[in-house]
């Protein structure tokens, strides 16, 4: 017999009866912070990952899928995107993407967990690609149910890129009615707010459809999109919510001159792919269109 | 402690560091053909699965997602489709969706294992549905690449369902310019000949590319369309190839007749799904760009 | 790449941080009785395997390590043998051990689920290997504490193989004081009562240590042995209780004179073997010396 | 849903079908040396463990369990035990296990690996526990091989602790007839040459099977002897060799005055674990008089 290899290996288990094992190549942190258990690994095929509580929360290789998806479709519906608020986004990337267009005055970002910021700057400096030290950049580590009552500002966009709200993650306070009330009183007047809003996956679209049927009852415009995220092991959804603009009518001329004036080229996002991501298939647009409970 | 539950996995390994766990409910058929190793199996979130040589092929959960995929963009273009040809679909789901349309005369279907055609009668039969029973259906129990040589009839659309092509795969030999050739010769003019082309992942997009291009010497318009495909773990691609019709370009009247023309309903096809699975992420459009080899 | 193999596994998880996985070759049987999960399935390094409720029974490779350890030091202890009461065992390979001694005269054997000895005759037939038709074998399918109440009847030995003691296991009731005094109601004079009793590994011998603590209080003699048993990744223990004899103690020679008198070969146990697994490393001796809580 | 746990896991694969999971706590190092893929890790069964090639080598919970075993037996059976040589045992506990007794003058130790002397004084304190800086320690980095050639000093005792000579390990070329010769060209005479000497268990005991007849060819006694290691998941067996005197029959009040020269107290060896792991049970006993080939 020959020797066999070391591998060690990241088990996200979706399910007591589902599981992706990911050997790992090498482990630059796995530990707990205050707020939550955070690893970063490096697999073969992903590349380094964050994970958190289990949950992995992006990867090396198709970030940019998830973040420009997050970012793009909101900031190229608005003719104005000087103030920008992120809540969470702790890795840096949805701060990257925010900042790639020159015409954003500032991007405040506030999360809670200033381990897992300082973690993803010196782990993971790919995914802020100098975000952070951009001076239109203004990171806050705190509570963002806290900032969104205090704070008096508006933005033109908010970019919600919090974690799963399961029952005992630091995210779970943010998903209920009045925050998202609170958060519509920060956006500015035909302002975009944007939010990850849990997976699209044919087997578990219950959550994301209720966050819909929730903002709906807030906005005008409530748009569901989603693709897939390799690294997720899953379809990933979003919800574009506004009072002026309908993020499916986007025009593919205005898409396009919206990316043409960001820094840098795209990895994912332009006309066609925002055709893509906001064209859902029947049994989501079935799903979407029940009755059901709300946050 | 309490006793602990009894789970027995399938563990579908995608590289030697990649591995998907599913836990078993239970195993209808686990054993060798002449051709491949076949499991039959039930999972909590899948549903029924059929596994040929370790590698999922369909799962009763989103089978539809991947058949309405590889069949109606095809059939839907056509403006005659009295005579169709499978390659390959052991499970008889292709079939089924096929003979959905009543306007479809006959259609015949090669697959080299009738073992696996049985096994799928006896345990998922939900995958054919009926349409072994069809007196439209011709299916014939032969290697397809003989087949092809002396069948002298002419189909409106010819669909490939093979498995991967792998090295030892018995479909393996059917990947090749020549069966190209031998496939275009059995195709009516005007006709659409569509195949399931591997992954259109990120991280393994090349093998899929490389069949693009080898079909794009012989078809003047070959489109690349894909899905994700929660069963496989993957975004799953498929070409269209057709001297006489872009299928990217169809319209949404066009494709809404035909999907009013099918019995029963669809699940996941429809003209704004055609929308989304033919508009293509940047990255793809690049790597489809891109010189390289062929077949 | 070339096909992967197929292969489906039996994961037995000893805590939620240590798990053992076998490759399955072949599932002869998986589902529920009145009162267990059972599995009779096949391994490539230890052949046919039963499980009950997700934890390793016995393998057909090293099943005669644990049989012969749990039945012929009681027997070689004995001077007269003719009557013996198994308490469980439903797979038969205790009852086949104690009727390889032609001076039995009866076995009983009470089992609670029938359907576990029905599945053992019908898939298990090496462990049972016949014994199960001889005429001095008398099998009850019923509850033993019931058994033990109102039978009348004394035995020169009795023979616990039990499952697991865990807190909703069928044989969880089976283990407490008052069923202690009703086992050595039963036992004949100058009789030994043996019982299979957890592990002894270094991690959990705390169980085996208040067994054997509360069995002291009953019989003059309490023996702790035990033996690495590959199957269940573990040592496993037992004890002897007898008011009469010390099985430590026993000579070589009357061991070895026992185990002629058996029809057919010892594959583990003999003299060497009995001075093996009755001498106890400094660890264990120490925790058995332990004072704590007991049953 | 509440929030999963995130764990890290080894995998020691024993064989295509069979394989251990441990969840890990923490990774000390993970890296490759000159020589080999070095782990260490920690469990919580297990505390922590040094992985060599994906085969585990020792762990905190029951490394005394196998250094006891390769260390006292044989000193124990000397009469002058002034010169020791270890080969191999870089995690320092043979090194430390020999050093317990005040009569050895010296030490010697010959390990390929100077990381892994090196990873262990680090991360394993409690392998040497202070055995490195005993002024009676001379630890050699270099290949046990050349040391043997060169060397010209004579050892009461020998002991070999070197990794299983797999096909591609650094320890390979030192299980082979040319080398027995160079060792016992080293023991002095009357002394004694151990070595740890692969697997006893049930279906892999041909290895150590054939280790047993190539010595037997060059010693008068040789002796096998075994005992469960719980982290290698496996009976672990070694071999006891000199002209002078055979270890199985060792005297129990020898054994025991023995150990009470040690500094310190054994956690597993003292006479009663003597007879329990030099005692054999039947079927080892049977392979081991079978006729085969020999190095």
């Amino acid at each position: 017999m020959p020797k066999t290899e070391y591998w060690q290996w990241y088990v996200e288990q979706f399910a007591p009866t589902e599981a992706h094992h990911h050997a790992i190549e090498e482990t630059y942190y796995a530990g707990r912070t205050e707020f939550q258990h955070v690893a970063v690994i490096r697999t073969p095929v992903f590349g380094k990952m964050l994970v958190l509580d289990g949950d992995t929360q992006s990867s090396q290789a198709d970030e940019r899928i998830y973040h420009e998806s997050l970012v793009h479709p909101a900031l190229a519906a608005l003719d104005r995107r000087d103030e920008v608020l992120i809540l969470g986004g702790g890795e840096g990337a949805t701060l990257r993407e925010v900042l790639r267009r020159p015409d954003v005055a500032r991007c405040t970002m506030v999360d809670i967990d200033g381990q897992v910021v300082d973690l993803s700057k010196r782990f993971l400096p790919e995914w802020g690609d100098g975000a952070f030290e951009d001076p239109r950049a203004r990171v806050i580590i705190g509570d963002a149910l806290a900032f969104l009552r205090e704070d008096r500002e508006s933005y033109a966009a908010i970019i919600s890129d919090l974690t799963e709200p399961l029952e005992d993650s630091p995210s779970n306070p943010l998903f209920c009615e009045d925050v998202f009330v609170d958060i519509k009183r920060r956006l500015a007047p035909g302002g975009v707010y944007v939010l990850q809003a849990s997976t699209a996956g044919f087997h578990n679209m219950r959550l994301h459809a209720k966050m819909a049927r929730t903002l709906r009852r807030h906005y005008r415009f409530v748009r569901s999109f989603f693709t897939h995220v390799p690294a997720f092991d899953n379809d990933w959804a979003f919800l574009a919510c506004s009072d002026a603009v309908d993020l499916a009518g986007l025009e593919a001329a205005r898409i396009d001159a919206y990316v043409a004036g960001l820094r840098g080229e795209n990895y994912f996002y332009d006309a066609e792919t925002h055709r893509r991501i906001f064209s859902l298939p029947l049994y989501l647009r079935r799903e979407l269109a029940k009755d059901g409970d709300v946050f």
